[in-house]
């Protein structure tokens, strides 16, 4: 176990000089302050939490990092990370990105300078992940949700199995008959896993021209439902990133007459509320974010209260479920 | 025009010390703080924010303050306010007080202490005026959006027209044939006014039994259902805070068997997405949310950089508009 006395010898400075560089304090000229973080990041120096938490100043807020804050599933995430945080009297700030790295770094800039506690995201790009695994090093105790880190398990990960998610989902309309199947999302991600894999098991073929690559808000689902509209071969199922996208999707088709499911049958995946009052209703995959919130807050705290993280809520991967709505169809 | 000087040597302080005690120095001690603070306030002095803007440190951000995150009209609100605030590479935090003062003002502590260049308040309560106009007298600039100071003019306030809005939605009612009809929502507020007026004038009673008070979120609309159910003589019309209060209510009463419009005609005010697409459509008022968030954070953005605002936006009075659909129906 590397010490701030082993990181202070090293960098040739005394060890109270090596804590304030390591809290990133103008005490310290800031030569010295890199030299010190470089080389506690080069010997893998992980603080003292229990002690940090007592000699930090408190803010008793925490910031969520979301892609989008109008899409209802972060809304209901922060809101059970909030309901969570308040039994502890923490409060949070929700900081939206418009899945723009540029964004993130901003956040992550002013989580630095001491304004939260702690800090959670939710963001699936890996752009930032070196800043964040600083941040979460030196500065403030950090979780992730849905989001796959490489920082070499400093930073916990709560996450729901996206992976079955998309290959539920693509076995469903399998099963309902449907071959020529759109996917409407991003490929860089384990939604899109789980769709190749449940299409390679059962034989069927995966069209190019049904693969929507970087598709995941609710003007994508409108773009693609233009572009599906100007297809020759149509795909008779189709399968969104989220739920944003499938209504986007849903909205443009209905404009264009098509019915949904007799056209085309849709899916989206996230379960948002609208997703079972939306006309019709959306055929999807349960996401328990309820849990992933709670779950996340719990661990945040314990990290902020320098206590012990138990070793498997390092990373926990929670199921998820098919629920099958009006949206979906057996082709004619 | 009260000046710095004067707010010093009423003070018996210097200049330097005057402002720092206004900027919430820890340079200065506590007590001269406060009397300095105090005095300022008495003498109504407010700071040059050319010169502030100038040599205060810039966070670049910008606290938002709603009572709900997870009500899509203040997740749109937020949207539309950070689309503005990009264009100048300002960032918003989001902070949500669940409709509670104590929550709110965290926030405003949070905001006093450096944290962001500027606030906007959405929520309806006013327990914590003063010490909002504290912040902006003293701190930052602040714009209220639907919601009404105290502070002579200290802060531009940016609404829409909710009284009208409660009068034109209870005279749509009233004009199907309506004569008992329930008011869902809080009774302290501009949409009950217009309720009332509208009630008056067309000659309606109005029932106690239909009066809720202090019903303004999901939650809310699905307990009012409950209490509906249990009402022997029921109202035949329906109004309801807001969108979310409604779509609760209607999906309650949808459970209990009811027919929405038959059985009971419902409407909503704020026009949030999911009022269009529900199953049956909501009648609602449309609150112009974009235009709103984007004229709010305009006037942020000027007074932050120390430009001019004029006289008229101090305060905006947005019109509001009733949208027709299959919620509401001809009492037969």
């Amino acid at each position: 176990m590397v010490t701030l006395r082993d990181v202070a010898k090293e960098a040739g400075v005394s060890a109270a000089t090596a804590s304030l560089a390591l809290n990133n304090s103008d005490k310290v000229n800031i030569d010295t302050l890199k030299k010190v973080q470089k080389i506690a990041r080069e010997l893998n120096y992980i603080p003292d939490a229990r002690a940090k938490a007592l000699t930090k100043k408190s803010t008793k807020i925490i910031g969520l990092v979301v892609p989008e804050i109008n899409n209802p599933f972060f809304a209901d995430l922060a809101q059970a990370i909030k309901m969570k945080l308040n039994e502890s009297d923490y409060s949070i700030i929700l900081c939206g990105t418009q899945n723009d790295p540029k964004e993130e770094k901003k956040y992550i800039d002013m989580f630095r300078s001491g304004m939260v506690d702690g800090a959670i995201f939710t963001c699936l790009t890996e752009v930032n992940n070196s800043f964040i695994t600083e941040l979460a090093s030196n500065h403030i105790p950090v979780v992730y949700i849905d989001r796959i880190g490489d920082d070499g398990g400093i930073i916990p990960i709560v996450k729901s199995n996206l992976k079955d998610g998309g290959y539920q989902i693509t076995r469903h309309l399998i099963k309902l008959g449907h071959k020529k199947i759109a996917y409407i999302g991003r490929k860089d991600e384990e939604r899109y896993a789980g769709f190749k894999d449940a299409m390679l098991e059962f034989g069927c073929e995966i069209n190019k021209d049904y693969i929507f690559d970087k598709y995941h808000a609710f003007e994508s689902g409108v773009k693609a439902g233009f572009m599906l509209n100007n297809l020759e071969d149509k795909p008779t199922g189709i399968i969104c990133f989220n739920d944003e996208t499938a209504i986007g999707l849903m909205q443009t088709l209905i404009k264009f007459d098509f019915n949904i499911p007799k056209d085309f049958s849709v899916c989206g995946i996230d379960n948002i509320d609208v997703a079972k009052y939306y006309s019709p209703s959306l055929t999807t995959i349960d996401i328990p974010k309820k849990k992933m919130g709670k779950k996340a807050a719990e661990i945040l705290l314990k990290l902020i209260a320098g206590k012990e993280v138990e070793k498997e809520d390092y990373f926990i991967n929670y199921q998820v479920k098919l629920i099958e709505r009006d949206s979906s169809s057996k082709l004619e």
